[in-house]
């Protein structure tokens, strides 16, 4: 069954470890990471490829002109997007493709492209979340306080998504998360042209 | 999050290894098997409770009058049925319960638990599931021209499935059965409580 790739958003509450959630489904199953491009300035240790495509304003505002960008947006005077080339290429090969991205971005890829997969990803508690923005107990009080109305605003966003993957034990989220992708390739109407040629076949032998 | 268990309702080709895939599912992941009830006498070596629970057919009418079969059907003179009580004690416990039918059967189960999940089991290809039915070449011709016919009409019942799984490698296709499972506990319709709860404690933090 040759099929093409499917396209995996992944959101989710902050500190909910979206980022190694994501690095172990390339490294464990093949996805292939969408790496968004950005006008920030890269921070130390960053890689450009890696962490990001970092972009002048210019060649940014040059990709959107020409539709080299699924979606976009501006945070903090930046701008980010995710590179359009480079998911429908793996799509066409047939790889799934995987980027982390924000609600409003997991929308616009909806539209775009309704074949994809939105997942957003919890902790187990409320309680739980809040020990892990808590971290290591050096953060100041008023950061730990952003955080949590932050988490409430995203708690807002999770309706909007077609999964919820709790992350308590990672191996599972994992597990889980590929389940996700796996299920859906095993749906009736991704099957239809493998079912009719099984019925034509059947019928000659 | 305390759910209810799963119906999951295996379907398929016959000869492609419905019996084993769902032995497996049972073993690795621990699914409740429902067993059914028939009228026909105990084949040597099997026992009851284990491959049917054997009734007379006066018990077996007994239980169609008193709503004690989810579903029931006649093959050959026989009567076959999925008792009632087992299932619904398993899924109000939290259990995935899986049953091994027959389309009819199955119809009748969705329309009764709209919750359910229905899988049809395929080889990988016509010529494979031929080679299948063949199997070891000791079979007269004529068992095996019958056993294609019946091929062909199964086929046209792969259609009112939800998911269609590849049996190929047996691992593998156990692994895809129980992640279209866990695909729909993390559906977000299947989390509504959860993140009402998520939603209200973020809040109350």
């Amino acid at each position: 069954m040759e099929k093409k790739g499917t396209l995996i958003v992944v959101s989710g509450f902050s500190g909910v470890g979206k980022g190694t959630v994501v690095k172990r489904l390339v490294e464990d199953y093949g996805y292939s990471l969408s790496i968004s491009a950005t006008t920030r300035a890269p921070r130390e240790g960053e890689v450009d490829g890696r962490e990001y495509y970092f972009k002048t304003r210019e060649e940014f505002m040059s990709l959107i002109d020409y539709n080299g960008l699924i979606e976009w947006a501006v945070y903090v005077d930046n701008y980010y997007g995710t590179p359009r080339a480079f998911v429908e290429r793996e799509l066409a090969a047939g790889h799934n493709v995987i980027l982390e991205i924000e609600v409003q971005g997991a929308m616009n890829i909806k539209s775009q492209y309704p074949d994809s997969v939105l997942i957003f990803l919890t902790a187990p508690s409320a309680e739980e979340l809040k020990n892990r923005l808590i971290g290591r107990g050096t953060e100041d009080p008023a950061v730990i306080e952003k955080r949590m109305k932050r988490a409430v605003e995203e708690s807002e966003d999770m309706e909007q998504y077609e999964y919820i993957v709790v992350n308590d034990d990672l191996d599972q989220c994992v597990k889980d998360v590929n389940s996700v992708i796996v299920a859906k390739s095993c749906r009736l109407e991704e099957n239809k042209e493998f079912m009719n040629k099984m019925k034509a076949e059947l019928k000659a032998l």
